[in-house]
């Protein structure tokens, strides 16, 4: 099991098929960069890939047509631990010149970011070729290419840099690929060790692109936040209760109106609220079999404007 | 990208399995007659690769058992335009002597059938193999598969031709397949421009086989005009509420009482009745997000007599 | 078509992905056994091979997260007969000398577990590999594999056994891959010919693990009993009311409760119980459409204690 050479593999793949997917390869200090909703427009297939490459291969994406009319996506996974805390998450701060963003995938493995999440999974591994995934409006620098690549202790010709800009189809598939993700941060939040999590199937609403990048990182929260079921089998005792959004003082309006009335500061929002709607928890070992929160396609309506 | 030689690749495929997928490949003329329900009884599975070869391998394909206790079918393209315009299509009139039917499929595009349609959309391709889809309960004589090579510009050897009766499951399964198609169609009727849909996602139910192929062109209709639903992504502003089949003055009865009503002349029909159940569109260029129509399930029940 | 040729295909790919769908392989008396919910944890991903290699690779099997927040998981076959009767179903009673368990599996065809089963068939097969999986909450002993791999006529070093125990997550998932079989098995019992049966498609919710063996095996035929959606297409009329669980006399309670009430002797249960809990039958040759029964859902809340 190499989550790098898993995701390269994924990315290659994309590469080979890049008109049907509608994504464009682009080389930058001498990285290839697969965009597949910056200029290029991306697809909902791209979407399923960029997710699968991001959790280093370990995860099922599926499509299906769903309540509201909207695409729905479902993730599954048996590593979650590894697969969304230590690959999908969006857990490296890249900062250039001209350039910010947080990139997630496999690649963070290599370069340890950050370092106590890998000595908590007690994961590792070597690769002579690395992916991460950014979320931004517009190409990377030479500079912010050579420090990735770097990190990872690559050669920037054995770097891929998968891209997508929020307000994109690629962007919206897999902000929604991230229930499971989200599942496992908020369980980690609480305390508890998410390697004792062995098993996850979520799934989550596909946001319509209704607005900008700004207006779409409220949008596409909200698809997890009031649109997310998240099943999970764990080998330890949860609280259950506490892990969906509806217990947080801030639940009840979408995202952007949260974050308006926080003055648009992360650290003033209740972090409840970054949670799955709707949790069923079972542990074999135990017995135990808990259902805590519950989808609100009410305020998933609201949100997308329906 | 090259529809005619993926769906070939399809139809070889289908070959290499043909015990499985309960299809039997028939030589007639030189071509290779893939039968799927004519004499052979074919099987889901065959008619989801009937619908991914139609649509020049351009398309993802599942079932999902769904409301009704019914199998639905969900088709997914991000090259709508092409993939369902340009070859699901069923635009061709084939007549010969002792047979007449309407082909689809990728060798439309070589045949140029009809021409107005490739130069709206702007696109060619060349190859050396060709397949075309039939819905015919028997089989084409040696003239008309002369015909078909002739247009297509291939030897009869190079041609390939699925088959299937309307009466029959990949018959149901293919016309189910084809709620995409049909929003298309419809768009394209209103004037506007069908290019400018960038990635549709569709589901209808698949019609139990009820009764003989008249009957059953009617129920298989059924499932699209009052059964299916459409998510469209589009680059252009469109009067969505002018796309549903809700809007057509023939709503309401199964399309076997209406084609009677009209004396059976497709023409005396009004044309709207021709359209998805319910569609929900999405221009991420401006943001507008829109739904009209609905899933009618008393009249699918009707239909099919459930 | 060899159903133990393309289970041990199946077999062997889960060897080489054994981390990935957390499955072990164990060699004993010569024989690979791959240990999918015994000593192994298991995944969905596993229960999902383990239903297709049991029905000889003829099957798609797909997850979906369902009604109350559980997967379900669907499973589609157009060899029902073969695939379901003739593989699938637990025919073949092993016994050594510490060691009971019921395999299924295509090596039962090999094996003519039971002779009249096939012969009722009419399918035969010869291989030079087999496949068996066993319901188990140990491993087999040394003579219980020789018996095996003897009564399929294959050295021990051809034979691949698949196993999970009850209480395991592909234990759960495979009992919930047989409501197609249980639709078949009744259909048997109701002295139709299965032969007839041509196309299946089957869902049911997948049980959590909330006990030990015993309990389990009560829960997880409940999934099957009252969650249960049966799709079937037949080449002969039924009589459609008799198939589902919900028309006999045991009907109501969990499973555990009925078998408790029957002194934990199986054949004083009312027979008509082991069937599914809602089934739609179509029969293109005459028209036929029927429903029958329905899905339960507070029951199967009841019996997981949701």
């Amino acid at each position: 099991m190499n989550l790098n050479e898993e995701a390269v593999k994924i990315a290659e793949n994309m590469l080979a098929e890049d008109e049907r997917l509608r994504v464009k390869a682009v080389t930058i200090g001498g990285a290839t960069v697969v965009d597949c909703g910056v200029k290029a427009e991306g697809s909902f297939e791209a979407g399923r890939l960029f997710i699968q490459a991001c959790m280093g291969g370990l995860a099922e994406v599926d499509f299906r047509l769903g309540e509201l009319g909207l695409p729905w996506v479902q993730v599954a996974t048996s590593h979650p631990a590894v697969a969304c805390i230590g690959a999908q998450k969006a857990g490296w701060m890249i900062k250039g010149k001209d350039f910010t963003a947080l990139a997630s995938g496999p690649g963070r493995i290599l370069a340890g970011k950050p370092r106590e999440t890998y000595d908590k999974l007690g994961y590792r591994e070597e690769a002579g070729e690395a992916l991460v995934a950014l979320e931004a409006a517009r190409y990377p620098t030479e500079d912010v290419v050579k420090e990735v690549a770097e990190g990872c202790g690559v050669e920037a010709g054995d770097l891929y840099i998968l891209m997508a800009r929020t307000a994109s189809i690629v962007g919206s598939v897999q902000v929604s690929g991230r229930a499971a993700e989200t599942a496992l941060y908020r369980i980690d939040k609480l305390g508890y060790d998410v390697g004792d999590v062995g098993h996850v199937m979520a799934e989550a609403p596909v946001a319509p692109v209704v607005g900008g990048d700004a207006k779409m990182m409220g949008v596409s929260n909200d698809m997890i936040i009031y649109g997310s079921r998240v099943y999970l089998s764990t080998r330890a005792e949860l609280e259950v209760q506490d892990i969906p959004s509806t217990g947080s003082s801030a639940y009840g309006k979408p995202f952007g109106e949260i974050f308006k009335e926080a003055g648009y500061d992360f650290y003033k929002i209740d972090q409840g609220i970054f949670a799955p709607a709707e949790v069923c928890v079972n542990n074999p070992a135990s017995g135990m079999l808990k259902k805590a929160g519950r989808v609100n396609l009410d305020v998933v309506r609201r949100s997308v404007g329906l």
